[in-house]
């Protein structure tokens, strides 16, 4: 009962991430995303495009992966991809975070956890690449669906986004030439500037 | 990629879970909760708590039945737990959301979710039965974060709601335990009725 205890009180507090809210807006829609439903998203997406994963994947670590990845946003806020003035990887506040939030639970549990959130982090392994790409994927589709949305309001220009677009490529030839063909049609539109 | 655009596009319309709120607050909150945190908020306890099942579920399984469960909603709206007009196993109205949104995904995985669908809400299996334990005892935290939630805003008294969580007992002792141990306390607090 100890254990599980510990593992309530990590359950009731990582509900504080309904309320970080990401730049990105839903699907033809003018509110913005929290961490929670992007996960949510990304992990139904996993369970949908894994097959068009390069190299097979382990579609149960990509789940808990994508599941788990902004939670050390509960305690840094969220970390916008086009933000000029933090870095993005692997910081000490968000190291921080990791430790003290996945910290709560069992001490094996705990670590299961953090080691995840470090392979997201590293985008090493097979698993994490594709992580990584979904977590591209989603915001292009609700940017693409919203008149440019946050390409609009930070100015993001074309070059900018095809660089973090690109990464998709890292794991998935097919989804890459989805996204390509998608960031080309947004230029054409007129919603992504050159 | 014609299987793909198919994918985007289920992928695109199940944004829409975001807006359908259920009646449930979130923890020690004021704000209703939507379909996809209540999903993802599920899928980590499955992936936290699957130890705790009586029997070994296939944890992958029990993530996939949560992430979509609620999927069908889209279309009917959110189904009460204590609507007394409305029947909650398989209605037609569900069948036919069920059968309109996974069927734009590909033959093979749209069969693939309309079968988890179909498991999850026969509550037979190993990982049906451990997903609705899920399904009850997220709300039960949220209730007992809430002084009585939504117990006291629809007069949900102990008997119902005893009823309702005791689901939990076929799944896990120990969920249970902990469960049975939660609404004597609320009962104690005087935030759930005799």
């Amino acid at each position: 009962m100890k254990q599980l205890l510990q593992q309530i009180e990590f359950i009731k507090e990582i509900d504080k991430i309904k309320y970080i809210l990401r730049r990105t807006k839903l699907i033809n829609s003018n509110r913005r995303e929290n961490d929670a439903e992007h996960s949510w998203h990304l992990a139904v997406m996993a369970m949908i495009l894994a097959e068009h994963a390069n190299e097979p994947v382990d579609v149960l670590k990509v789940i808990k992966m994508v599941l788990i990845h902004d939670i050390v946003e509960i305690d840094t806020g969220d970390i916008f991809m086009f933000d000029t003035t933090r870095s993005h990887t692997n910081t000490d506040e968000e190291r921080k975070a990791a430790r003290r939030i996945f910290g709560m639970l069992p001490t094996a549990q705990a670590e299961e956890l953090l080691a995840l959130w470090e392979e997201f982090e590293a985008a090493e392994s097979n698993e994490a690449r594709f992580a990584k790409a979904l977590d591209r994927l989603e915001p292009l589709l609700q940017n693409a669906s919203n008149e440019g949305g946050t390409w609009d309001e930070y100015d993001v220009k074309y070059d900018r986004e095809y660089r973090v677009q690109q990464q998709i490529a890292d794991s998935s030839d097919l989804l890459w030439c989805y996204a390509e063909q998608l960031i080309n049609d947004c230029v054409e539109q007129g919603i992504l500037k050159k």
